[in-house]
């Protein structure tokens, strides 16, 4: 099946489901049609890398052609009993170094500076120190833990952006104490504070530009108009401001990538005012944001975005004129260097025959369900969902259960509200141990779609009942809760699986970015365990 | 105005607001009609816990008498320079101690097993046990925070109950290493679980309620129907496995106490059946669940509610029966128990003074602003509104802002998406240190209203207009974003607030359960600070 995913607002809750033999999906995560043009004529190699991977990182080397299923299920073997039922992260270290060398490939002239947010995973920040991406951080956790990563030398004045444009004042203190530089200001409050509290800070203004056509649109919280930004202008003056350029964001995952050229108009506008007579300022920076895709097979894809970006870079800031440029792109990084394992630590299954069988082979055959459940058809699972509100509301009470006259209650229940009674009963209910409150806790902050793979651990039992063909297994509506206690912990309501059994596996790739870095520990729940490896 | 609270599917992002003076709001957090009354019969004292509370927690006694927000602007006040952009919960611990001794003396029978998930903080944790509470704990890590607090003389068997009907066996294992006894089951794959990983388990089946009236139903997730339960017992039987009661869960904030009642009823069912000559179980605990609301003005209240549990119970489960009973309410104690104090951390101001202010004292007039605005009426933020659009769409260019042709692209931008770029720009905007991806994931994921107040530190300034009669600050439309850099991360869309400043403080009560409890850090930003109090 394809593994493009669609981002819609109707995606929330939606699953596609992949099973464990999609060959694929290489660990490359590079559809083959695009890897095959790209290995014609440059393979982003990161041999160079096996000792930092290997030695440094602890990561272990996987063969280039193996599958995901493929790895996952080999590192699913090797944990301890112990372990088996805890979720773990596989991380493909190589996937972030491939992804800064296509960077480079196609966005030359602008050096990247990784969004820490979207993952602040120590792995993934000391890769990308190692081939020298810089850092956007928008808090002191993200500075600390990016200084705790690059080590005694990193040099915060050159590699480090503290890219937000609301800072509390104790947090500038923080950053300007660290050699942090630049920084970014959409308002005029920010800047006063700026004055006050860092005056030698280099300032990029953040313009706000048309980002409607982004996923998740930034433009109602941060940016300023082009009228703002000459107000700004003129107070940056007063104060003694080191403004040095321009930034924007166009929003996260941008499907319009004319959105850049626009907003480069735009940053060449406000770069022409700020260098007039009338401002003086030598503006020399240029900062185009985020908002790139995170999988490759994502449109608009890296070349075409690079493309545009180029050309009108070329057109308006050309590399005479010594504008240094830069962005801050997440997700494109993380995303898909991450898959996550999770097992299936309880279950619920009302597929008919397994039904049939307990209630066959029951010695206490009184139960409401006798009389409908017994003649259905052992293979259809329809016939049951139709039969099954009939089946409860039948008027024979079961004798062992009516020891009360209060006994009408529990026909009446299930009369005034079946389907709130029988949504559930008639889905087969897996409980797995990563969830909203987790991983997929993406799933409402994000948008974001996530693809499911299962993977046996267990024989397959009597319950895997046979299509008509008679080859394929039948597959059931079923529903995904997640580990809480909290109902609310569902990721998904209605994905079509087979039976699977406790201790089975269902893995989620390309759950890099914007996963881990906003998941809770609700309930005592979340997932901590990371296995590192890489391929050539 | 009225602290009630209304639950509703609409009220995602609304909040109300209250200002600083409100008298009503007392710390002890009970309105007063139902204080008034309590008082006359029971005073529930907490005085004799003074040497705890002060010496063994730290906590500071405050005066009863003293309104919340006199306590916010107290505790605010002495913060040392650098926290002042901290932001912080104020925890009352003798909220909890009350509401301990108010449910021993409506629910006497009951003992309570504080559901550690709602607020997994050791200050709540430990007045409970001090107090006589047990836990329940549904995961490892609530196992070992509670145990952490309540040091080396606390007895798992008596006093925690693994209430998680799904267990990983990992988790299994280390409860029962813990010496914990008590644990529930609500389907079939389970009891076979616990056979396997923990034969002497005593287990309760964990019964499904019609939970239809709950504001957070479970029983789509968890329980077992009467059917499903006459299978496990005799599968119980089979497996040797040592039931010994029944519990089930309303659901949270459930509205309607009859489920209660109905819950028993089925219950007493269960117990006849298992107890009968079929099954010759020896059922001996009830376990009543949660459901119970977080605020004394909620409807049900708690004395309404035990009224009609009491009745049931005196009835169905009579005290000479000797069947023990207890429950799970977890939001009942910590709800109210806990005040977020935030601080805006940045603005941007859009009120038709300083606008027009700032526009008359420029020398550089060739805004597109210039034409409308300054002949608006300064009073007037409706008229302001009115004319925005207009004033943006006017087709006079800013000569300053148009060197390259491309310009006519900005005018465009501004005429198809007016509605995005001016919602946010026709509202005052502010920026707090805590968000939707902190303390706030309430609003999504527990359908919270949050109560806002605000408290200023600043004098006001000259944005700070007077309505019609001269006397009070006009209020204008504004939005609360978090602190992160996501969009998303807004706290209130629209809320009507005078013009405050940096470093003013916006404080939130009631915010005890489901809030830290279930808040990740994003970008960095999480609210870890906890200062202690109680009053008698």
């Amino acid at each position: 099946m394809s593994r493009k995913k669609k981002f819609t607002d109707t995606t929330i809750h939606e699953l596609s489901v992949a099973d464990n033999n999609d060959k694929d999906d290489c660990v490359g995560d590079i559809n083959m049609d695009e890897k095959n043009n790209i290995q014609r004529t440059h393979r982003f190699e990161v041999d160079h890398l096996k000792i930092f991977f290997e030695q440094e990182m602890g990561a272990r080397e996987v063969d280039y052609g193996e599958t995901m299923a493929g790895i996952v299920r080999q590192f699913a073997a090797e944990l301890s009993e112990e372990e088996t039922d805890t979720p773990f992260y596989m991380v493909n270290l190589s996937h972030f170094a491939r992804q800064y060398l296509r960077w480079n490939h196609y966005l030359s002239r602008i050096r990247p500076f990784y969004a820490v947010k979207s993952n602040p995973n120590g792995f993934i920040i000391r890769v990308l120190n190692e081939l020298g991406a810089g850092f956007d951080c928008a808090s002191v956790e993200e500075l600390d833990v990016v200084r705790d990563q690059c080590g005694s030398n990193f040099d915060c004045a050159s590699n480090i952006i503290y890219a937000h444009p609301c800072k509390p004042v104790s947090q500038i203190h923080r950053f300007r104490n660290a050699g942090v530089q630049f920084t970014v200001v959409d308002n005029k409050d920010e800047l006063k504070k700026i004055s006050v509290y860092w005056p030698e800070a280099k300032v990029l203004l953040r313009l706000r530009p048309d980002d409607a056509h982004s996923l998740n649109p930034l433009s109602s919280k941060f940016g300023a108009s082009e009228h703002d930004c000459i107000e700004m202008l003129r107070l940056g003056r007063k104060l003694n401001i080191d403004l040095i350029g321009c930034t924007f964001h166009v929003g996260s995952r941008c499907c319009d990538a004319q959105i850049y050229a626009e907003s480069i108009r735009m940053a060449r506008r406000i770069f022409d005012v700020a260098c007039s007579n009338e401002f003086g300022y030598k503006f020399q920076l240029l900062d185009i944001g985020g908002g790139f895709m995170g999988h490759h097979s994502e449109e608009p894809t890296l070349p075409k975005v690079a493309a545009l970006i180029n050309n009108t870079l070329n057109s308006l800031f050309p590399e005479n004129e010594g504008v240094r440029l830069m962005s801050e792109p997440g997700r494109y990084f993380s995303s898909s260097g991450m898959t996550l394992v999770c097992r299936i630590i309880g279950r619920r299954i009302v597929t008919q025959s397994r039904l049939n069988q307990e209630i066959l082979s029951s010695p206490h055959s009184l139960s409401p369900y006798s009389g409908d459940d017994t003649d259905s058809d052992a293979n259809s699972i329809e016939q049951d969902e139709d039969d099954a509100v009939g089946g409860v509301c039948d008027d024979q009470p079961l004798p062992a259960l009516a020891p009360l006259p209060a006994f009408s209650w529990a026909q009446q229940t299930y009369v005034t509200t079946p389907k709130i009674m029988w949504m559930s009963d008639k889905k087969n209910i897996y409980y797995i141990n990563d969830g909203i409150y987790g991983t997929f806790n993406a799933i409402i902050f994000d948008q974001k779609t996530f693809i499911t793979h299962y993977l046996r651990m267990s024989s397959p039992t009597e319950d895997n009942e046979k299509d008509i063909s008679g080859k394929n297994e039948k597959h059931f509506k079923s529903v995904i809760f997640g580990p809480t206690c909290d109902s609310l912990d569902c990721v998904a309501h209605a994905i079509d699986l087979p039976v699977l059994n406790n201790g089975d596996i269902l893995w989620f790739p390309d759950v890099g970015s914007y996963t881990c870095s906003s998941a809770s520990n609700f309930n005592g729940f979340k997932t901590t365990k990371y296995v590192l490896f890489w391929n050539k």
